[in-house]
């Protein structure tokens, strides 16, 4: 049960988004521009970071509906996406993909733990300013959603074709715009 | 020298700011609704899950940023914080503040180590579901900030004084006011 009262049909961050619609706003801005406005990583890129990210924190909303997000926009659907979760340095994506998703660990352990040299990788495999500063503050982002997700002992999602209900939704009207159809 | 282009005159994420005012833009809102907005908490206290967070975090922008803006906002200023970073659990604040400390040191290590023991001992010490909410979102956000802020290798503020200069401003015209002030 959650840590604070949420509507038993809103899984995960939904439900806390009911409960503090204060908050909420300024969360779906921030996942709009970072998930979805002009950057040089597609908007299926971004939510590979978002769910990888949050596979390694464990968050099983976040990483359900994430990899839902990411699938519904990347070329290869679900097996690109569970082949990143499962061993990214091996994974079907691009050379630049596979060192931003290393950026991406480091974040996920700590800021400090970012080295020199894995962000110098990530450029000579052809990632712009934009594409490293978007994926450090994505793989920040997603310690901070995960952690509000799990510290407040939301309930996640019955499972795969839930998400894609919302991935639909999201796809088509973004974060601020679908927050109330789903909340 | 940071990860990305920014100005030298802009410390921290004052910084990324300037980069990428796409993004500034919602977390400066994030940092208003949650520092500054309606709260049972008072922005003192916040501040001071903020700093404490940033602290245990070892991020040296945000912790001396958020301990000035904490300082200037509590009755015993620095003395109280000082000994929060140090010792929270015999830090001179009230039973209330010491077990939602407490329950934010759990969000700093994880999403999911918070234990329902913490958060029922922090109810038990007068937190409503508001003060639990918010001290919840307020670290998992910092785990976010910090991990901006360093893993971009931004450059700390020069020290103390530095601090109070950004905290005065803050306190007068809050994030997003003072956001172009200060970048």
């Amino acid at each position: 049960m959650s840590h604070v009262p949420v509507p038993p049909e809103a899984p995960g961050i939904l439900g806390l988004f009911a409960f503090r619609p204060e908050t909420a706003g300024p969360l779906n801005a921030l996942a709009d521009a970072l998930l979805r406005g002009p950057s040089s990583l597609s908007r299926g890129e971004r939510e590979l970071v978002a769910a990888f990210v949050s596979s390694r924190n464990r968050c099983e909303f976040c990483c359900g509906s994430h990899s839902a997000f990411a699938a519904h926009q990347l070329e290869g659907g679900y097996d690109v996406v569970d082949a990143v979760l499962e061993a990214p340095e091996k994974a079907p994506v691009s050379e630049r993909m596979r060192a931003l998703l290393a950026v991406a660990a480091e974040v996920q352990r700590g800021g400090r733990e970012v080295r020199a040299e894995t962000v110098a990788a990530a450029r000579a495999a052809g990632a712009d300013d934009v594409a490293i500063h978007d994926t450090v503050l994505i793989a920040a982002a997603f310690c901070m959603f995960n952690r509000y997700v799990d510290g407040l002992a939301t309930t996640p999602a019955p499972g795969r074709p839930a998400y894609d209900e919302m991935a639909k939704v999201i796809v088509e009207h973004g974060y601020v715009g679908s927050a109330s159809a789903m909340g």
